[in-house]
């Protein structure tokens, strides 16, 4: 008779509804792999209410009480779908404890207490896996784990967000202004009607976190991500872009410099020749340079019920695989190096600077005389009138520092007649 | 003491000589994911010649005699690099008896020899991986039977061959002729002297054989493979092709159809839109349907030292940690089902016809009747006067069988005053 691994299911909601579906559609392939069967013994519902509900959806055993689930010793694994960090920071430590393997998409939870429980799945010799925590149905971390297990990163640039890169594509391939795109991403219910944790970057970061531990074994803070949204974007910036030859694109960024890591989120000028500027509406991507691959692309859905849910199951097939070949209590990312970060004067980039001049002559000279002050030049400039008083002129700087860049600026705001309208990173070297 | 894990090398090449190079570069990596420190103990190389030439590169003990390597006890894996079927496959299923472990890039060996190789090794409980065997330094390969050992795939499409894909490339992007741009390729050392191989898409036909056995654990024939080069892309297709909004592309595709497996292997037209429009010069991407992620897609360099080499010591990692755990044996892909291939009438696609007719009218319409005989639709049409006497007509048919396809052409091929330049199949639905 083959042997039976037991789940229990926190949470049946989006993703959750996806896993039993997943577990049944591939059960063939599945125990191919595994040796096993995988069935979903009991699942974790809010209240009685929902408990109603999703007796007609599933036939699964449901209770509104965890202790049902964690002090049931035939569950071997538990898949945390709640979010958040409570309860579901108590839940999964709580199944550690108790000698249970997890696996979870929680991305708020691991970026700010993953330390904590990677270290306790360690200690009861149980697997924590969390595929799904980033783009969602994209493997990249398994693929840094593995199949980057011998290659030097350096870079890693990100698409992680759906909602932010629907919006942006709206931007500039319907010319819709902020508004009208988020508008229709919360119509189309890709956008939350608090956007906040999108639009403000904050999802991205948490994903650049985790990215961050499997390319280069160090554990940065949330803080340690320069973060800035996409609210003050403006459709004249995204066609400014285009005329330069730019896609404007939420991008997450950790790169490996000389003396440590820099992590960033922030609406990037992305040359259209770049794979990044291809990545359209939901779609996630993460591109990797590294020392032995070079350049390198994951693309893929970065939401959505089946998509994650078989991110998911993958996680638990691999556990599944690990209970029987008793190799469990491996760390899902073996890689740890002292964290260190990058100093300003280090980190480098090329800048978008708009500024609003008064219409006259020499303007763009005076400009000149900022950038030459610093060290810095430019590799594009574009005057354009804006009105007869007015007039528009657009910078992209050669590459600077942080430390430049944020002198350059300071020094532009106060220049008399010049009103720096905004100023965005540029990807490439 | 960190136990030390012993390889012997075939082959000390462009892609041979990046292995000691990246084990060197990544010691400290491999060690913290593996345990243990794996070294080159030795090498083989062809004749004295040779051994002189290494002997300046190399710290590496050098031999000629492959006996030396095979009967060393404390080798515990063998990397064979040195490509098509003898001796390569004479070594490793010697390897295998001898009860070592065998890493390959050998996509020829692999795709007509594969299945006995890979018996061999689960006799002898020793693994075979051979990652680098399909678009180099893609983890494609362990992406399918690991992250994907829960999906159900439907379709896989790739640009898995370098020198074509730069070839078109040029002839998409500078006009070129298919004779300059091999010529071109050839300068740079993309392109043998003898194209055959990469032309006629034979390579690309080999790893459309090792994909479909991962993607539906099929074991199909080089036979199989419906096949067609790029010999006979004219700059006019290409013109024609970017008129209607495609780019011209070589692909392997391998679909999961209602009856059984189907796979070509033939230049294609991809629409802009399409992700792997975007694969440009020499680099690969493989894009993935499957029921559960849905559209995803692997981007990097397919050939190269280095990122061949990546790839080939991340089998060599994943091998020192089977090894460590004691779970060496288990197949690189598990997944297996009775081999089935799709009959004609249920292959489908869209076809383009290059036609050159008569510069009369009502050329549109007799085409259109054979089109309606057969049951078949334009979904675009375009008609090109070509001089005083002779007009050029393309179109582009809705989704047809292949035996419609084949009639269709058959029937065209009879008009008196039409000549059929050109056919090519169509990506979409």
């Amino acid at each position: 008779m083959t042997k039976t691994i037991k789940i229990g299911l926190l949470g049946l909601g989006t993703v959750g509804g996806g896993v039993p579906k997943i577990l049944e559609a591939q059960a063939e392939k599945i125990k191919q792999s595994t040796g096993v069967e995988i069935v979903v013994a009991k699942g974790l519902v809010r209240d009685e209410a929902e408990k109603a509900l999703r007796k007609t959806q599933f036939e699964i055993e449901l209770t509104t009480n965890y202790d049902d689930i964690v002090e049931d010793e035939e569950i071997d694994i538990i898949i945390e779908l709640i979010g958040k960090l409570e309860p579901a920071r108590t839940f999964i430590s709580r199944a550690l404890k108790a000698g249970k393997h997890v696996v979870t998409a929680n991305k708020d939870l691991l970026a700010q207490h993953g330390l904590e429980l990677i270290e306790l799945a360690g200690k009861n010799k149980v697997d924590l896996y969390y595929e799904a925590s980033v783009a969602g149905g994209i493997p990249i971390l398994r693929t840094l784990a593995n199949s980057l297990a011998d290659d030097g990163i350096t870079k890693v640039q990100g698409i992680v967000n759906g909602t932010t890169n629907y919006m942006l594509t709206k931007m500039v391939e319907e010319g819709q202004s902020y508004e009208e795109a988020l508008a229709k991403a919360q119509e189309l219910g890709f956008a939350e009607s608090d956007p906040t944790n999108d639009v403000d970057g904050i999802d991205a970061a948490y994903k650049m976190v985790i990215l961050t531990q499997f390319a280069y074994g160090m554990n940065i803070q949330l803080e340690d991500v320069a973060r800035r949204g996409i609210r003050h974007v403006s459709i004249d910036d995204v066609k400014m872009g285009q005329k330069l030859g730019y896609v404007i694109k939420l991008v997450g960024e950790t790169s490996l410099l000389s003396d440590g890591v820099a992590a960033e989120v922030a609406p990037m000028l992305v040359p259209v020749q770049h794979p990044l500027a291809a990545i359209k509406n939901e779609m996630n991507a993460v591109f990797v340079e590294s020392m032995g691959i070079g350049e390198s692309m994951y693309y893929g859905p970065g939401a959505g019920s089946l998509p994650t849910a078989t991110s998911i199951v993958a996680d638990v097939v691999q556990i599944a695989k690990n209970i029987q070949s008793d190799t469990t209590g491996v760390p899902f990312n073996p890689y740890h190096l002292a964290t260190k970060l990058a100093k300003d004067t280090q980190i480098k980039g090329k800048y978008y600077f708009a500024i609003k001049t008064p219409d006259r002559k020499g303007q763009i000279l005076k400009l000149a005389e900022i950038f030459t002050k610093y060290d810095a030049s430019f590799e594009q400039v574009l005057q354009q009138k804006a009105n007869g008083e007015h007039a528009r002129v657009v910078a992209i700087s050669h590459t600077i520092t942080n430390a430049q860049f944020k002198a350059i600026k300071a020094e532009i705001e106060q220049v008399e007649g010049f009103k720096l309208i905004n100023t965005l990173r540029v990807l490439g070297k």
